[in-house]
């Protein structure tokens, strides 16, 4: 093995690492966000889908996503060995450290639905989404984008999975969110969106900054080799588009409301700017990530208050930060990419904006439709939403049974006078 | 120097402060898992390990490990400059960067003691054994299996340290927990195990996912070389290991019990899998890594139900994760090494499964002798055991002078209704 | 593009993500030692650091600090494109990957302010700081010392910044801390100092592990290259003077006060050693690291006894860790470096000794001086303090309007008992 393809490896294996780490990130924001009561069943839940992906990716998902098959999913390659053999895959290097890397990017579609399905879904229903999507949706799409499959052939450009990842992810969230239904007192009898406010919020924004970091590999591993020359402008406008998110988001609200500063919108603001550069991070420019970054955190910011109004509840917000700005950042290539990049990315007969539109809509009305047959099977058999009676003292206690902190002081502290 | 060397030490260096990383992971899983009043002492004690760890081992450790002297111990290398020479190590990279690398490892098994120990332990007899433990144990076994010694000879695999690191630290800690005696309260006069709950289980699990990360660099840097083929399968293999554990301790819990999630041995459950893969990370497959990662889970678990039957407090578990799934990888190696694997590791004259178990053996009741002489002769010193009053109120107060968190709203809250 | 060329960039860019990932250490450390009430407020700050530095080192800072231009500063390569020209770099990695690298330090050098200045700062304030700071003031030493300003041809020697980035920030931290004045509350009326305690102490601890981490990026990627015989003696330099201040730190309080293990002081002290060895780190032994990091870590504890005796409010410490040790380890460069590198070193005119003592006052003047003129023009205009009011109730709730943790449990808890 040449160097080149060691240096490539050593690279990829990198980001893989950083994209793992990713799973912290997620985790810490929805434990973050949501309530005290739920803490820990949403790190069960978001442990268990890391563990779940991984192995079910590896016997089946790999194989569907880059196997030789069709032009709707491949066939071969199931529960490879290390020399495995059967695909044309977009790569040089070892099969493991590809199917590593691709392993860690499966599971963190899997991972955006459990923000949004939080706080009130049964935890089998959600296992259930979990296998289907880490084995049969996510690698469909990833194989009709990025394993020879129609979208491919048609000029279709998702560099690093704003439709395939993100838009996925979210699109298999808004089914789960709208099956479930919101949260008990969520909406008032006029409909109002009440606060169930965070309940950690410095272990959100915690969650936040190693996300921005891991999408440091997500994207630049996504070069899948070592070249600077490529690598230095994708993480270049990466930072940019998170940077330009959380300002944007942030200023936003704070010119329109009571001069607030929403950190958890700034937050949600710098996810939704990466997820929108995410896509064209190698063919948009620094100056025009700033712009994909700041409309994509507009977009996450409009989203939420969209959802609200339609009482689809949302704890974290996953929906608004990868469905919408994963498919704003999809059809964002066609109007910011580079013009040297734009000649090349024709985007075939429906030009290079139609074909971001039509791919960005066919993944995630895929994900969508097969998510929630998915979701409306485990309803009328399973069941998809847990007891009113733990939903209100909440899951931990019920599924768990353990408090997630214990935090009583050893010795009894003086008491709060009012202020 | 060669560019392939060059990569081979960027690939170990950047191996390394991902090990380095798991000290985070370290304390916060032993943070979460002790209790409130103990939080800051816990911390303490671990920054400490990292600290003298490091000193000692540039000092006395590494010259021990892996400089020259005989089948026992090395005698050259102290202190070494750059251009260190005196020992042909198992290696071409600068001697600082392997130094580096072989560091971080050091303190690694010294911190795994901290956390069977912890909540009772006095802090001068807990840092007499890691002086102990850094300087002489653990380079002593790192030299028998890794620097030339005795088991290297003999043909025992160890690739990462399932004896090495974890079997060693395991057994030191098992040593210091039966010398100082359970925690207050831990067991009722029938001598039944009472929950001292976890103070913070998000931090807990913010760690495990930090140590899952750093395994990453643990396994994969152990290879000493940027040869993404042999990397690809053991960083495959560790992370089936790890999903495959805490899906086996999860499950079986659940199976077993009253239908509880249990996150803490899902956690466990998952470090477990890794130490039991690391031995043979570099010759198991993945499938055969989801076995050997899920009865190591297994192992775990009833190893915290027998330590419990023995009235032996371990707060976190370091016993049986590391300990007894060390043991259970370092045999692993002789029943799930691949074919082709096993015809090379042939262990020599007592054969390759004789040969894994004579070196846990070895390893273990080496490092657990030591080590209970070094708690043994402290407890008749300046003692092992905090006072009973301390103990009570916590180490925070006691030693330390602060409390861990200071979390009283700074509004007076409305009353909490009962349910 | 040489296979050389392309493993330095990687190189850099894994070091600049490590620095990135010091913000989230840098937002965990000040918001662990705060107080709750102000937790939001402090990330809101911190990630608005990371954004708006981002954006305005890539618009203007970068040019100033590497453009061509004069001794005093640059004045080209402002919002440049991926072939930027226009200045001779000292490297041969491609303009982004050079760019990002330095771009993470910039925000480095604001983030240092935020503590110092932490609890009662007018946002509106700190941020014309971080747009002066980013834009001018870091650039402007910067190229003094490595954009081939007159410091650089002077001799000085500021391997990864004790005073580009440690010194700068923490001069403009003090002018900002006598600006801005103490916390209500900090001083009584005798002006004896009283304790406003860290809030969250494992978060604190969490986020000096973080920066420990990130600064063997800090320090390694400075060299600018992947070659391990110079990148191994930094690194483990840098671990070594960690090291030492860690247990220099928590040693010297302990000997001096009632024996109580002030882990806050050990804390500070480990970065008060990185912060020390991070001049020399390239030219400074192992054994010297441990001196310098360990007299770092005093020059910290005494300098923060002495803000206090002076009434100067630094709720983290930033003052002593980044001013006062950054100052020592520039200093200490002449006093500790090895023979070969000192003959090299040899500092001009003044003397390898004289030419660091100058070079860190001219740096810590410069910063100091532009950042009290930002604080005082900031106070007669839109003010640099909030509302007593605002400041009492804690800024959360005044700002953010909201609280940073919702921790009542679900259900009543047993009373507390007296001890």
């Amino acid at each position: 093995m040449g160097l080149d393809a060691m240096l490539d490896s050593v690279w990829v294996l990198f980001s893989a690492f950083l994209v793992f780490f990713m799973h912290a990130g997620f985790a810490l924001v929805e434990v973050g966000f949501c309530q005290r009561k739920n803490a820990v069943i949403v790190l069960t839940k978001n442990l268990a889908v890391i563990s779940l992906a991984s192995i079910l990716f590896y016997l089946v998902g790999f194989g569907v996503m880059f196997g030789d098959g069709n032009a709707f999913m491949g066939t071969s390659l199931f529960a490879p060995g290390a020399d495995g053999t059967g695909a044309a895959l977009p790569t040089n290097m070892p099969l493991f450290v590809f199917l590593f890397f691709q392993m860690v990017f499966a599971a963190t579609a899997a991972t955006i639905v459990s923000g949004a399905v939080a706080e009130r879904v049964k935890i089998g229903a959600f296992m259930a989404l979990v296998v289907v999507a880490t084995a049969f949706i996510y690698p469909v799409v990833g194989h009709w984008v990025w394993g020879g499959g129609f979208l491919s052939t048609m000029g279709f450009h998702d560099f690093a999975g704003s439709t395939v990842v993100h838009a996925v992810g979210g699109a298999m969230a808004l089914a789960g969110a709208m099956v479930i239904g919101p949260r008990l007192g969520k909406y008032d009898k006029d409909g109002k969106a009440q606060p169930l406010p965070a309940h950690n919020i410095p272990m959100a924004a915690l969650g936040v900054l190693i996300l921005w970091l891991g999408w440091f590999g997500f994207n630049g591993g996504s070069t899948l080799s070592a070249n600077p020359e490529a690598i230095g402008p994708v993480i270049l406008s990466t930072n940019m588009a998170a940077s330009a998110g959380f300002a944007a988001a942030l200023g936003y609200v704070w010119l329109q409301g009571d001069h607030k500063l929403d950190l958890g919108m700034g937050l949600n603001g710098a996810l939704a700017g990466l997820v929108a550069i995410t896509a064209g991070a190698d063919v948009i420019g620094p100056l025009e990530a700033i712009v994909v970054g700041a409309v994509g955190a507009l977009v996450m910011v409009e989203g939420t208050r969209l959802l609200d109004r339609f009482k689809i509840d949302d704890p974290v917000g996953a929906i608004p930060v990868h469905f919408f700005a994963g498919v704003f950042g999809t059809i964002a290539v066609g109007l910011f990419a580079n013009g040297d990049d734009k000649g090349l990315l024709h985007g075939g007969g429906f030009g290079l904006l139609g074909t971001q539109a039509l791919g960005a809509l066919a993944g995630a009305l895929f994900a969508g439709a097969v998510a929630a047959a998915v979701w409306g099977v485990a309803k009328v058999t399973i069941g998809v939403r847990v007891d009113e009676e733990h939903e209100i003292h909440g899951l931990d206690k019920a599924e768990c049974g353990v408090d997630a902190y214990d935090l009583t002081p050893s010795l009894p502290q003086p008491p709060v006078e009012a202020a």
